[in-house]
């Protein structure tokens, strides 16, 4: 019961071929339909929904929301309810009017990301099948990501003016849409404000991660691959296309999983993320990062602050 | 709420101090505590709660119990009325009685082994803390498994008779603790029985999982790693220790887990399971493999059945 | 100077087709050249020669020979009389008689092999090219090996009767063709029998291995991968092919490789082994595994014999 | 005959405690040997001779010397000739002057640094053994690196000078020691000045390498990993024990090495390079890197130029 699992990120992009080029043939993902305006729906070969990327034909580079499913149907007027007893106004969509699903609800995070709730998606299949399924289809090409896994999105934090959209966003998330805290970095004196929060709804040790910026916006999405091993391969395949990287093959020291940052041609960031890293059972004690440890938390086998976290992100 | 996650397996084994030595040295757990009569309580670097595995001194092998924890300590009493409710006879045990536990209840699976099931053991936390924690911790040892992470059990299966508890436990564990089937073996005309079950109450492909055999028993029990470099570790440790491998490194069709299969001194066989494999969300397609498909659907590498089905398993 | 490299290995093979699939879908080669009766050759995408294998349609599968490049064309002079003078009748072959090389010599092995050396054989390069390459090309496809790397072999050892072409085979290769040992098995009272000679002229672990057997035959030509990770992809791709795999992922204790084991369509035995393991310099000690760690030596994961060196081999 | 392999690197160190204890605990060698004034003898496990790394306290950071070891004793005088014979001054030391060696010779590259060859040393043994060895020791700690595998140096290249230090070191070690070279980079009009050189007197893609700097110095001595799998794990112990990591881990587009760069407690780099990337037999046809990807060929996965070679090496 409840939100079960990102279903999409839904950006807009400033050059449609180029960036449908990148995410077939560099990330590994499959066009699965295209609108007559240009907007493009991308699945990975894991993937069983049509779509888990959606790209906009745009002038710039633009978060334009992202969508959680839930369970069930019913889900959807409960949350709503939830969400609207937390102050938060809640939109009522038709089946159809997000593309391919069911009804829909949307809200505004409180750090000012567009969020939808559905519970239905077409349904088109892992690339494996269900029957008797290899544990990779032949079709798997470029990085080939098993799945859109996470989403990482920026709130204020400015403690001086007594804005922290990372606590507001937490809890926000705890609260109306149960998501539970895995992780959090704590800053200033006594460590007293939360300047990142990574929570779940499974038990990957993220489905969500919200960290502190000098504005609101939107970090990365993040695909997910096996281990290790697919992050130098993943690298192979970015060199060979040009794409720039800007976080070399390393470990991340929350949630212990292996990444490589890298952007899209719009200057999107992407992330292709490896390994469970831990099950996050709901009894796990939460992990706490203080403001001396963040860039080690963070970027475990760099230990020193990437510019990621200060001004390269895109706009929501 | 509900089941989270498996909390312990307890097992009779004949050689108490060979079966520590293999748990600890090999297996790479820490003994927590031991009892005044040799039982022995042991624990993963990567786990929280005192013990997840129980040695007691025996003249035979044999599985004693497993046990799963639930979220919250009211959920034994919701629980506890569904098992009864299912004409399963519950017995409740007070806080202690399964030890260093709260209240617990237990009841026999249909296909013979005892479950418990308790909401709260004694905490001693992972090696790694919970402050800016590394990965790994230094303590790490022998193949250095992360958790307990699911078992495999056995149930009679004998079409002719009409005896299936392969299919009879799923049933139970579905219907009464709303375990989801991930992926299942169907077998005979038309593929109509259900010979393998593999089954989650998390995005894990399995936490429990049943397969059919010519009477009921205990397969394995099986520790997680990250992934197939560990299982190479794993078998370098084994041939260093002289322990008997029954499976070499493989991928497993069903779950595309990466494995070895060995046995500990009194006989009872262990796993070290590598990788996520992918993530079994609610609305994950079931996976079917066919009989003629199901020896490579469990051994997807060697595509040939290994013997480990058909007799050598642990009594219960 | 001297011998450099193994060449190729000429097989003799009962469904061309078939072997043809084999050697290019499942392995991971290209076909270079068909001869008008069929014959086939074929190149690994980091190979530079035309070839490295060479199938015949034949009735029976069997070793045709094996080749090894020298580095000059003069060393065939020089090496062609070092072997004559150990009482080895030596063939000379003009240009083109070993098809796209240059002249050659050939003479037959103490365990009954022919072996061809050669110093030219025509230019195709790598598949990733000499100016700013890639480290894999794109048109990788299989299991995608890197190169031939070496072969095993297998001579007659009865020591009862005072045979043993494994020491045979081992004194003529270091005597005429300067191959030094690396690793060595001895056998019965003492341990003063070689059972099995690991050779090399560079510093990979070995070029070709000699192992004792009831009768002289071939046992293996081995492809190589990077590491343990390409092994698992290995199985993977032999799994999704139906090959018939002999061993599953394992260690060799001897080398330390990484490897499978698995059949051609004629029941040639292939082997992908993946890593250096060490570098053999030649002040390294030669390293002895005696009568009772044998089956450890070759098998280090499984620890016990597995059939291969029993009966399932090629003859010559 | 000739130069087998890189035997040690000199070095001369600030703190002679921390020096060692980086070698030790974070690298994993052991020390087998210390004069009266604090210089340390350092080896790796897979290494047999009594050292590959030498610490000399100083006050400042300082290549020594480097070191080769020749297959026979007359090598050295063969060798030696033919260094006076390329116009380069020769010393000659009695056995025990390079410490724990035989009689050696020594001399200046034309890139100012002091080479020594020398064809015995004392012998210790792999930590394995050499009877039955297992793959690894159990006294494996740290990274566990294999063994000190080349070392990179830096020429001065100034060609409006008419200064090339690279080109006059590769010209040396061709014509001189008969190391054959790899991989080289070409840079300005026309691609026709040598900026890098990587060459090798085994089949392992470099043995020694020279690149152009501002000054003649010393770049990095590197030590061997199986792959990259070691490479996450030399990064989590290097971020545990906060040692400073000049590049995450990355592929190489020259030797397709795995690596990562960190510095000792002197500033002076150390690399952990992983897998064999491929064998350089000598009829494989040198790579060659124009300017504008030498970046790439160097740092393959950033494909941007790191400060490595421009300031940050250690004199010599």
């Amino acid at each position: 019961m409840g939100v079960t699992r990102i279903g999409h990120v839904s950006l807009r992009v400033m050059d449609i071929a180029a960036s449908v080029n990148h995410y077939t043939k560099v990330v590994g993902m499959d066009v699965t339909h295209r609108d007559s305006d240009g907007t493009t729906y991308l699945k990975c070969w894991d993937e069983w929904d049509k779509y888990s990327v959606v790209l906009r034909p745009s002038d710039r580079a633009q978060l334009d929301h992202i969508a959680y499913k839930v369970e069930n149907d019913a889900d959807l007027d409960v949350l709503g309810k939830r969400v609207a007893d937390a102050g938060v106004a809640v939109s009522k969509h038709a089946a159809g009017e997000l593309t391919f699903c069911g009804r829909s609800i949307s809200f505004m995070l409180p750090s000012g990301q567009r969020m939808y709730l559905f519970a239905q998606k077409d349904f088109l299949g892992k690339d494996v099948g269900v029957m008797n399924p290899d544990p990779w289809p032949d079709s798997r090409h470029g990085i080939g990501v098993h799945w859109l896994d996470h989403c990482l999105i920026l709130g204020e934090l400015n403690p001086e003016k007594g804005i922290n959209h990372v606590a507001d966003c937490h809890d926000f998330l705890k609260g109306a849409l149960d998501f539970r805290l895995t992780e959090q970095a704590m800053v200033g004196p006594g460590h007293k404000v939360m300047a990142a929060a990574f929570m779940t709804r499974t038990v990957k040790p993220h489905d969500i991660a919200i960290v502190g910026a000098p504005t609101d916006g939107f970090h990365h999405l993040s695909f997910f691959l096996d281990g290790w091993h697919d992050i130098l391969h993943a690298g192979d395949v970015l060199s060979k296309n040009r794409v720039k990287i800007e976080l070399l093959p390393s470990r991340h020291g929350i949630t212990r999983g292996e990444t490589i940052y890298f952007f899209d041609p719009s200057g999107i960031r992407n992330e292709t993320f490896g390994g469970l890293g831990y099950a996050a059972h709901p009894d796990m004690p939460v992990i706490t990062w203080v403001e001396e440890e963040m860039a080690r938390g963070i970027f475990y086998t760099a230990r020193e602050w990437v510019d990621s976290f200060s001004s390269a992100y895109t706009a929501v």
